[in-house]
């Protein structure tokens, strides 16, 4: 990858004109269906363009209570697109059509509008979980029924696609703006793409311009992209095996409580059987030996893997893990 | 009062030159225990200028799931204060510390940053329950643990205070920001009053100018309000009263369901026994029949009682709402 | 007027349902050839509103380098609508279609989009100039040959009208918005009535609600504003009168530089024939003796006539400003 | 470069882990004398992040009207910051103490909060003219004076350094925010870094991750930063003889009217001494015989020396710009 970047061809791509960056667009909008796509220096841009790009300041957006664009994000919906935000709450970030149905407020001058559903496929806090296709499409259809635009956070979208053979296409069909990201299971250094129809991307493109996301000879990074495009896609499965394994030598031991119960793609949500085991603490323990893993609140721990972790890797964190929640229940129990 | 608002003594309030203006704001702000006030075109306003002056664009309040703040104002704190909101789901807008305290993020920079505390007293849309002195304040010193600000939505302040005996000074003691409305018990035509000390309330002259709500000669509104605490004030335990009476004539007839089980003020919220009766429905049959209630969403009715409702008007309008509820029963069983 | 006042028939305004308010908005709507209008509680939220209608965050409005909504705003366009401004230095506030097309950017993707003209009819802070209407729709035609939305901030375009004989309608038309005001020159305690077609409307109303601008029983208010559109509207020429004669005094006594060089409605602005003098110190002196003047920065001083001014109170005031000069000239002397 | 970034030593920079950023921001800030830097994707978010950390809604910021960040960075400062801006009107770039003086507006409820001057060095779309150092400490000085904070947009600075052999940390010194451009003279693909006290990079990097500039493994361009500042900036030197060369050519031919007279940096500005040429067709013209420069508005041309631009390139280039006001002025005669 690194020579793939290092051999790039690039121009400045703020006037359209680096050649790998407008070339890794049309690869992503081709994969995900849209008519165009436009580079980004990250997942958070991503989101804040396809707010800024499809509402106006008193609208009000629908998503998950646990989702990263309400509370991952700095407050950005808010902040620059002033948009107000109904959270759902729901079992792993999949909610019901019944319940977008519920949350869109009555068309009156008082009540803020409610002109945006947007939905993580897959589930990033909320564990990984992965929209069925018919759960997603009547989310949209709902909020379609309401007039309301549809945004896809497609920061792992990819992941989806590996655990269920479904097409990003077929996923991201109907919405008006979806992305993916280059930076997490793809192993890029920097980067996302994000795809909507033309007037959507040149609307994007000054959001994006607006904001300082508008780079100068973007090509080093993009040409990561299609690199990983190529060779990385397909190791997306083996992320999953290795979140298997790891669930699986975390099950028999019994110290853990998983949320969901088995991990779908490559992240594993779990807190712990016994209450006195904290999430910090064991965050801290585990990286003291080795093993990187996010407190996430609410005493969950979420575990992901990706492109560097191989099985072997994933075998000796799950066994670090279960030693470590170990000890602490020891020191605990001796208290 | 049209007599009192006619005499007026009047000036230019945007210079601080009307004297009448600058009389009430005195007498709402040595009520409520505050240093200074400022008078404004409406309580959404206040709610507004609140927000405003102890906020920064990309910090996130929290307030209960039904709150006016939240869903009656047109994302007003989204769009113009750049404010995230963070919803508390409550039994009737009246929450504990500890849900304060479960709903305050993380201070990263990835996380919005809590720093406001919103509440209602009386809990307006939640069925004007009271927040009892302690839990209020338990909410509030919550806050204070965590550097938060504190704005407390006193619309109904002067009910809480007139069903409990509680003087305003005590319930508002320790907040930031309180406000009190002229035109809902109280019965002027316009205005409302936002205290707090000497630099909030420098702070929130300058919104409340930039927002376009410096009047000039308001004193013809502010004489109405010093009408109205000397004589609409004490009337104000009538209007609870009367409510009660409305509540105790549909009680009986057993077709409806109280949320919360019986008003506290002067507000009333039910739903139906019966599936089969449509809030929506029912209020424009009590409307055609002379009696004004609102649907205000999730198939609930909320009714309210003011300064211009007799005893009489009342009993009257519960005997009507009984006859609307038993023709629609009726109207139903036989479809 | 009080008693116009005193015996308004009133409803909720926020409902639609204030037959005084709503009489008033249809009665300045007609006169100024729109469809509709909205009562505001302010000049300055029908300016701030007319941006927010007619805007997205991101664009830049053209209007003077001394108008209020540039200088006297507290920067409402900036922080509430997201707007750049683009000033013109211009003679009175009065400027050329030519200038407007210079002001103009080009639409790229990182230019300001150039989307809203505003334009003072009378030129308030630069000397209540009037401008022709030629030159007035001159600057109209340019802007729509861009593309551009058209403001027509009518604070006294009465003023105008009474000046030139002109129907408010004409100067309006092919505006997308215009307002009057109701507290200046018209004498009511508070008031202004923003005019556009019925989308704009709606949409102007959403904002005001959401600014906090929607009051409750706003006839009392709207009640002055027909009163005065009867017996007020006829005496504005007798302010130009009293302007001119306060004029011609200051002008025998060689103590003052008038800018304009002779006034055309009700405002007169000078400086001073001596750098020796002070406005500040100047306008303190006035009304030390009973004269009230402004102090508009830049060493210039703004003179007001209105309702309550008789011709003898002008001949005083003119007077007074003489001898306040005379005095400040023969202190600076011995100096 | 490209191999220094292919070997980058690299982590996740929104945990302040990438070994590599860090590193750039470090010697960044020792160069211009700073606490700290933050690594930005782009000088446009520099200016806006500065701008965000220094200031709040309402509040107005005095720069060039020709400044970059009036005219360039698509109204970010309004949109996103709720900035206005008070253009001020000078010869090249650079103007007075008094002239800030004279754009500060007084402190009232009504006027625009004046907070912030921002200062280009070098003047970009003013010809590339360069601060005497005594000029910007009083125009710095002056705006401490009204209690102004002060930001530097030195996208150029190390031009100003080259040319003039003072210090970057001289001219920053006592300036709030400071940043340098990566992309420009010092020939790396993307990135800029933005410097202040610690305080002030807390708050931006807030900023920086919620416009969504926080990247992962920066380090991969931040390598080229590090390779720039030991190897391409003893450069810049050459770019401004190489701009001598080129003005000289075109001096020499009398079709060109420069403005400044003589370029004191990397930039030459200039139109035409013809009225009959026009600057979008000569940047056209000039582009068809493989030579780019800028048609900036208002008939002027801006032409930029580079790092990629030798001496040779530079004279082919001044031959072909003489060439094309040749045939242009040939055409136009000849029509």
């Amino acid at each position: 990858m690194r020579e793939a970047m290092a051999n790039a061809c690039v121009g400045d791509e703020q006037s359209d004109d680096d050649p790998t960056t407008l070339e890794l667009c049309e690869q992503v909008a081709a994969l995900l269906g849209f008519d165009a796509g436009v580079f980004m220096p990250s997942g958070t841009m991503c989101n804040l363009v396809g707010i800024l790009a499809l509402t106006r300041p008193g609208d009000e957006m629908i998503c998950d209570r646990e989702s990263h664009i309400y509370g991952t994000e700095a407050a950005g919906a808010a902040a620059i697109a002033g948009i107000s935000i109904r959270a759902i709450d729901s079992p792993h970030g999949i909610f019901t059509a019944q319940q977008v149905a519920d949350a869109v407020r009555q068309r009156t001058r008082t009540a803020p509008r409610t002109t945006l559903l947007s939905v993580e496929q897959t589930t990033n806090f909320s564990g990984g979980a992965i929209w069925p296709l018919k759960t997603l499409r009547a989310a949209r259809d709902m909020a379609r029924s309401f007039d309301m635009k549809c945004h896809l956070d497609g920061a792992r979208l990819f992941n989806a696609c590996a655990a269920t053979g479904i097409a990003p296409a077929e996923y991201a069909a109907g919405w008006d703006s979806a992305w993916i990201d280059l930076s997490k299971g793809l192993g890029c250094p920097v980067g996302a793409v994000l795809c909507g129809d033309r007037d959507f991307v040149r609307e994007a493109w000054q959001w994006k311009y607006r904001l300082g996301g508008a780079m100068r000879q973007s090509g080093v990074l993009a040409a990561a992209g299609i690199y990983a495009l190529e060779h990385h896609l397909p190791l997306l499965a083996q992320d999953h095996q290795n979140t298997q394994t790891i669930w699986e030598t975390l099950l028999t031991c019994g110290l853990f409580r998983f949320d969901p119960a088995r991990p779908a793609s490559n992240i594993l949500r779990f807190t712990f059987a016994s209450d006195s085991l904290d999430a910090g603490m064991f965050a801290r323990q585990c990286l003291e030996r080795g093993v990187r893993v996010r407190d996430i609140g609410g005493n969950y721990i979420r575990v992901t893997t990706h492109l560097d972790v191989t099985a072997d890797d994933a075998a000796t964190a799950a066994n670090t893990m279960v030693e470590v929640a170990r000890d602490l229940t020891r020191l605990s129990a001796s208290s």
